[in-house]
């Protein structure tokens, strides 16, 4: 076979066979392609796109380029909740103890944060002495023992995603519906999930910003899934908003912390938590109705089940499970600023991109993979769309370590709330859900 | 600047700055960008495209990125000829010394082969001890001498363009019209020539297979010659067939020799030089009219002078010139194969991509930019299209050092031949002229 053949084949349209893919692959790998060459290929593939078949080989080849974790006799099993990426997202960390307690076996192989959204690796790190670089078979116990892990992607897992997905950042070609949902189903081959869940983000604070987009990349997720055996459901979600009240990394640890203690128990992080759980727990076959399964769900929230999955997985990993009865314990931050607002009226939308500045003046996001973020800081959303501000009263907390960050942070958040005098309609926060069932259900 | 951003930029279909233009070739020279990148934005290009403008900026990037030929009181006289390609293409040959003998400096920087089109510096090296590797300096003294040198292109002349080129061939971004365009007239610049007329070849033998592609690339390098203030005549020319009727490096410059000796004096080889010659006298206001022209150049044929000029140039660049009087002093093959044709009839067509491949066979073509070539051997076309042959009569002679490749040859020449009863209609061999003057003339 010869590379530039495969370039050209491309260029023109045509659909590569599973050799052909196999080899794209392996040759990038061990060298002997250039990455100009590769380069030359992925730009002629976000023209020409690929087919649900070759999105399916590519896959392949990238989930099995390292080592694919074996779970042994819970093969076949294992739940994993992937995240397209959103400002304020700390759903893993709701509802990994939630499914641990209701006795569904979870491994969820998180990443750190890149660009505006924030690592859930990153997020687990505010809490003192927790680790997520676990080994493979580390992983494997944790979840025999207590059900649940939340790993950092080691490098041995899908090597070749990862050096693809480098030159894909070098080259201007991340954004593109096939390399994107062959990067997150082959990350799940590695992993040895079978039953997914993977939350596809729209809006201002996501990377797709219409929901067609979400769409169109969750339908190619649950085809390329059904393909390689892997039963998979896209949740498709407005990101227009932060998620919950909280960005940064402690304060949502800790927003995380108060759902799995019943403390809060409406608004959009209670609710997509919930419709995910109840997505797998239906998926898996747990339960006949979704009334059912949530009710249950509730159940352990409220019976402190959930939060106790959450004591023990801190355990496993080493941290610092105090946290959980004392936030003082998380690393805290110099000084907060409650900012007031400027005038009375309804909220009507927090620009979520706005805020996800403000959270990078404050150092909470990562510029490069090598510089370290400030795990403390954060912005804490007093009023969310929907709810009533007067003038003069706090819309939003500033947690920062610096004075001139803080102002530049505010600015942000100034701007990115609207206000006005009427109530604004009721926005759903879940747009669509795409299983492999082929079914697509409105909600 | 951002690399990556030029590479969205392109992606997205829009158009360059001059200042990007430049930002790029620099940083590809420089390293400051990966081959990966740069590949990704070439890549973009062939989708894309680039306007005039943009590919004048690149032209010119690419050509001043390494030494100018400076000839002094000579610039602005400086003629140059370059062909597209194709099979038994000796114009360069048989018309610099025609055009040198007219008065006319001409300096003329070729290539050696490539693919399955030969190139002038290995025709050349047929003569015994000829040099073509002259310094800049040595290019300019010959010129002000005796008014002509053939010699290959230096690496310090648009470096750029030799390492674009490279990176072009590796990820199949050859055929590229702005492309094409801004390597072939980039040269130009760092030549030094004023005057130039591009030979776009299109057909079976040729890279372009229709006269429209030839025509489209011919208004983009006339168009682009003019923004940079060189003046170009692209002739389009038909090379279903071989030109001429030698193919093979040392037949080839017999048979050139034979042209500036007056004994080819009708045919295609003929046309064609007489042809471009015509038009760079006219071009450079010589003459006002062609038949004049022609007449002048066919006296100097006539008169020995053409001749007489190749002879000096040989001995500038040290070669053994008694090979003009004695054809026994280039390197010989072998022995030779006169192959009969096996039915009587006009011959309609020659294929030249056939007979490409019967060179290749028989070694004379380069595999790759390392493997040495056989210069001796070929294929001699005893009929060319139009011309009637009787069974048996010799249709074509091979030129061979070995058995097996001899048969594999003749298996391509056989297929290259189509004969017919009926006499075919005559083939125009210039479909077309395109000067800067933005005229277009039907021929």
């Amino acid at each position: 076979m010869n590379f530039t053949d495969l370039i050209e084949k491309k260029k023109q349209g045509k659909k590569h066979t599973k050799d052909e893919i196999n080899y794209i692959v392996s040759s990038f790998m061990s060298g002997t392609v250039s990455e100009a060459q590769v380069a030359a290929w992925l730009t002629a593939v976000c023209f020409k796109g690929m087919g649900i078949e070759e999105t399916a080989y590519l896959t392949e080849a990238l989930g099995r380029s390292g080592k694919i974790i074996d779970f042994g006799e819970l093969n076949g099993k294992i739940v994993d909740k992937h995240s397209t990426g959103g400002v304020g997202d700390k759903v893993t960390i709701t509802l990994i103890p939630l499914l641990a307690a209701a006795g569904v076996p979870i491994a969820k192989l998180a990443d750190r944060g890149l660009g505006f959204a924030a690592g859930t690796v990153d997020k687990l790190e505010s809490i003192p002495n927790l680790n997520t670089n676990l080994s493979t078979q580390a992983i494997v116990n944790q979840v025999k023992n207590i059900n649940a892990v939340i790993a950092s992607q080691s490098d041995d897992l899908a090597p070749a995603d990862k050096k693809l997905y480098l030159l894909r950042n070098e080259i201007s070609a991340i954004n593109f519906d096939a390399l994107l949902a062959s990067s997150i189903i082959s990350k799940k081959i590695a992993s040895g999930a079978s039953n997914i869940v993977i939350d596809v983000k729209y809006g201002a604070g996501a990377f797709m910003s219409t929901p067609d987009e979400a769409v169109n990349l969750s339908k190619l997720i649950v085809s390329v899934g059904k393909m390689l055996d892997k039963s998979i459901t896209a949740i498709i979600t407005s990101m227009e908003e932060p998620l919950g009240r909280a960005v940064g990394n402690s304060l949502e640890v800790i927003e995380a912390i108060k759902f799995l203690k019943g403390e809060i128990s409406s608004g959009d992080l209670a609710e997509l938590t919930y419709s995910i759980a109840v997505t797998i727990l239906l998926q898996m076959n747990l339960f006949d109705s979704g009334k059912d399964a949530e009710l249950y769900l509730k159940g352990l929230v409220n019976s402190g089940k959930a939060l106790e999955k959450f004591r023990e997985l801190i355990i496993a990993q080493g941290g610092a499970a105090e946290v959980l009865d004392n936030y003082d314990k998380f690393v805290l931050p110099h000084y907060k600023v409650e900012c007031e607002s400027k005038k009375s009226g309804y909220i009507q939308n927090i620009n979520a991109y706005n805020i996800a500045l403000a959270l990078k003046a404050l150092g909470a996001a990562r510029e490069n993979s090598k510089k370290p973020i400030d795990l403390s800081v954060g912005v804490f959303l007093n009023k969310k769309s929907g709810e009533y501000v007067k003038k003069g009263e706090t819309l939003y907390t500033i947690y920062s370590n610096d004075e001139e960050a803080t102002k530049t942070a505010q600015r942000y958040c100034d701007d990115a709330f609207s206000i006005n005098e009427s109530k604004p309609p009721y926005n759903n926060l879940i747009y669509k859900i795409i299983s492999s069932k082929d079914e697509e259900d409105d909600v």
